[in-house]
């Protein structure tokens, strides 16, 4: 019999706490749906009392078609002094129209002494005052028990009484905060598991990574008898983010057998992790536990034949189980059961006494040589099979290209790039300006191949990392570039190298395009089929 | 009484394992110096029975005067079915000259079966041969005991059987290993505390980061009884990390008073793990625990009052103590206090009244808002002191420059760089062809100097560094330019950042040339003192 354990959400409102988070009501609305979809409880939307963005996201979630989720505005207990009724914070969380609210209360003394200069008692009060307002309101209360874990330490009788202030006037769950984030594991786990036999409402946990174990303390919490977890989709929020649920789930559920959401959703976390990334307009970190690209990632060759051969030798969970992927890493390190992994991945059949398979192996050995390295430029490594197997045509030819750069005195920066292509038989001649060499390259090349190409407007470059190889000769040295690319959907990264960085930055430019086309070969329509222009096109290597 | 952990940093081997992680062997030595500094007791450095780059920094490090740490080589137990001595990856570990060395051995049954085919009894032999064998030839050995948490939940005995023939043929440390991530702290706990009722020799613990909690795991192990940590600088790592020491060091010693590092050198990990970001070219994720740009950062209103009256309501530790500094985003006030603390280590007056103090303040905010970060460019930055002090003279100013780039069909490229400088009052124009636009500027720009102060031909370019700072924009984002230069003794490192990759690093190469001249100020002889020429040098930013 598996014990369920509740989810309450707060990527919207202490999520946006983070640094550089800011989501628009748009956004919010976007981010419920994926979470009722993947099957959490509660959601926390913002706090309409000190937000007025947030009254508006709470009238149009009203709007939408919610599953399972419980939408929760959150609050704070009415101010020193006055009745709950008269309380405007109060006030604003029933108008939000939310069937359940989420007030957070002081539980540590210093806290109340201090930072709302009240008696011990009034607090007491405040909290019973406004949980059961709230409830005679028609809400369902979760209260927030902020500075628990310090409270505690310091007075717990005190501590004590304040949540059981709130169970006491009808709270369903006494959620603990480790608002400052620096309480470790073992101390989580002893303190939950007294309040656990003192209380009869459910426990939740809410934890902050200042000590990088919220995750851990989330766990532990569970483990000592809390059944409520809050936390956010990445774990953002303030400083260093919130518990992140994205890893909280996966260890409640597939190491301790708890129930958080249905098992067939956990496969929907690698690709919610990621919209959550790209709607908060934050890169999504590729070592990211469970969901991220390198999480199930394979470097060494001897690894990489005992994960074939036995995956549970470096996976802790299956990736397919998290809607997450085995990647095996094209490296300097790797033997050549990596290759034949990738090949197959493709469906090349790969046999060494093939002679493209000995091209394709003999090309890396000497491009690895020169500096390449194909682990972070999967779509440049894909070219590289292609063109091994004969299965592969040039969409555009280089004639030649010109950079001119000029700094004059204190005036602006010029960047100009002309380029020469022959495409489809014709020739074609163009100059763009760029905010530097690379820059003015990339517009040139655009502008000669969207004519003939027209899709190409649909993809952008959208990072660009430059590492020097042998470090000995300085800006004389080999570079080898990386560059990624986007179409909204998918993203690509190349790579180039060269003694030359702008050289190398072609190579790498050059690649993703003829990667893009190769992969929208059957949108692309031949518009110049001319064949009587001299066209002088070579290698664009 | 604070009992001692010791830290086994192995960000140079298992770091390096991380996808998008890779260092040269100039950047290793560089690392090791750091982590000396900061007190870390062993230091891996890399495999040198797989990877003959490895067997260059165990030759060169050599070479390096550390004052604490142990250098380190890691290798495996020797094969099956062959004598210790006979076993070449044994046989490098001795000829790599390290003074200790962590081999690795099976302690999961299964997989002694699996991976490597052989007999479990013939495994206990390989590990014991292998240890007595370093042992003998007068190396200190740690057994990094792999798989060992999965091993002891299949077959507890026989990996305990299998750490015992380690400690019986003399390790110094048994260190347990959890290979694939997965294990969950309370485990950890249970079964590091098993281990150490029946080892008599030190506990070591090596946690991988798949569950997102490292960290926790490590802490526990310690609290188990372990006494040695494995992990790296910022928790680099094959798939999700490593456990990240910057971490693991400040929860041990803050807040559970274990002795890791003297306690006066926890304010060197912030500034130690910027320094491991940059030169492993990663970016610095903002919310990293206790190090972070946002670690300590408040974000307006309520916390902000409270944190100034009572910062431990919001800080679970003092940032000072790492060498980090609260900020409160509303006026953004970044990390000065490191800054200002190195201008008092380099003997100016800093008082906030003063106006050359007022201007260095403003205009490290306002570089540090344009993408500076002065961590890594000390020479940079004592420019930039100099300049607010008014003890700054040019040593030559720019009028222009000029360069031109041509890739010619399959010809080689060309790239020429023009160049026109005022040197003591007289006008230089040049030119130079360079491998590359940086390279070409930098021929340039010496061969106009080098008649006036030939002291120059002493120094070099020993590194180029490229960071894109705003990846959304790719080639037309802003850049962070990191050069290293050298004159065979000393080293100094100078930035540049704009938005064109050329001027950034024009701006960090004349940094580089201004420092080096500075410093040599004195043996520079004015041998062009003409005052005849109309000179229209214009600042060189």
């Amino acid at each position: 019999m598996r014990e369920q354990v509740f989810l309450f959400d707060t990527t919207l409102r202490d999520g946006t706490q983070g640094e550089g988070v800011s989501l628009s009501v748009d956004d919010k609305l976007k981010i419920v749906e994926k979470l009722d979809q993947l099957g959490v409880h509660y959601i926390e939307g913002g706090w309409p009392g000190s937000n007025p963005k947030d009254m508006e996201f709470f009238k149009r979630v009203q709007e939408v078609n919610l599953e399972k989720a419980t939408i929760t505005a959150f609050g704070s207990t009415r101010r020193s002094g006055i009745k709950a009724d008269e309380d405007e914070n109060l006030q604003k969380l029933i108008d939000s129209g939310v069937k359940a609210a989420a007030i957070f209360g002081k539980t540590w003394d210093f806290q109340v002494k201090e930072a709302i200069g009240t008696t011990l008692d009034e607090n007491l009060q405040m909290i019973y005052d406004s949980v059961l307002f709230l409830k005679q309101n028609g809400l369902e209360v979760i209260f927030d028990a902020e500075h628990f874990f310090d409270g505690y330490k310091n007075n717990r009788q005190y501590a004590m009484e304040a949540i059981l202030s709130a169970e006491k006037a009808g709270a369903s769950c006494i959620a603990l905060c480790d608002t400052n984030g620096g309480t470790l594991p073992h101390e989580i786990y002893e303190i939950v598991k007294d309040v656990c036999s003192k209380v009869t409402v459910q426990v939740g946990i809410h934890c902050h990574n200042d000590g990088e174990v919220a995750v851990a303390n989330s766990v532990a919490a569970i483990q000592a008898g809390a059944r409520q977890v809050q936390g956010t989709v990445n774990g953002y929020g303030e400083r260093c983010g919130n518990a992140n649920l994205i890893s909280v789930i996966p260890n409640l559920q597939m190491k301790l057998n708890f129930d958080c959401i249905s098992e067939g959703n956990l496969t929907k976390l690698t690709s919610i992790s990621k919209y959550v990334h790209e709607i908060a307009n934050q890169s999504a970190p590729s070592n990211q536990p469970f969901v991220g690209k390198s999480a199930f990632a394979h470097k060494g060759g001897m690894h990489v034949s005992a994960v074939l051969k036995h995956p549970e030798t470096y996976e802790h969970v299956k990736p397919e189980a998290l809607g997450n992927a085995r990647r095996v890493l094209v490296s300097e390190l790797s033997g050549q059961s990596n290759l034949l992994f990738k090949a197959k991945e493709w469906n090349y059949r790969f046999d060494k006494k093939d002679p493209s398979s000995k091209k394709l192996l003999e090309t890396i050995k000497e491009k690895e040589h020169e500096g390449y390295q194909y682990e972070a430029a999967e779509a440049s490594f894909e070219l590289l099979v292609k063109k091994s197997f004969d299965q592969w045509k040039d969409y555009f030819t280089l004639d030649y290209y010109k950079i001119f750069i000029e700094k004059n005195g204190e005036q602006a920066f010029s960047t100009e790039a002309v380029v020469k292509l022959c495409v489809q038989n014709e020739v074609v001649l163009t100059a763009a300006e760029g905010n530097g060499p690379v820059n003015a390259l990339d517009h040139a090349l655009r502008k000669g191949l969207e004519q003939f190409y027209p899709i190409i407007k649909n993809m952008y470059l959208s990072d660009y990392k430059v590492r020097v190889l042998d470090e000995t000769d300085a800006t004389a040295s080999k570079v080898r570039v990386l560059i990624e690319s986007s179409d909204g959907n998918e993203k690509w990264s190349t790579i180039g190298v060269s003694g030359n960085i702008i050289k190398a930055s072609w190579l790498a430019l050059i690649d993703s395009v003829q990667y893009y086309l190769m992969k929208h070969d059957s949108e692309i329509e031949l518009n110049h089929p001319k064949q009587d222009e001299h066209c002088l096109g070579v290698s664009n290597h």
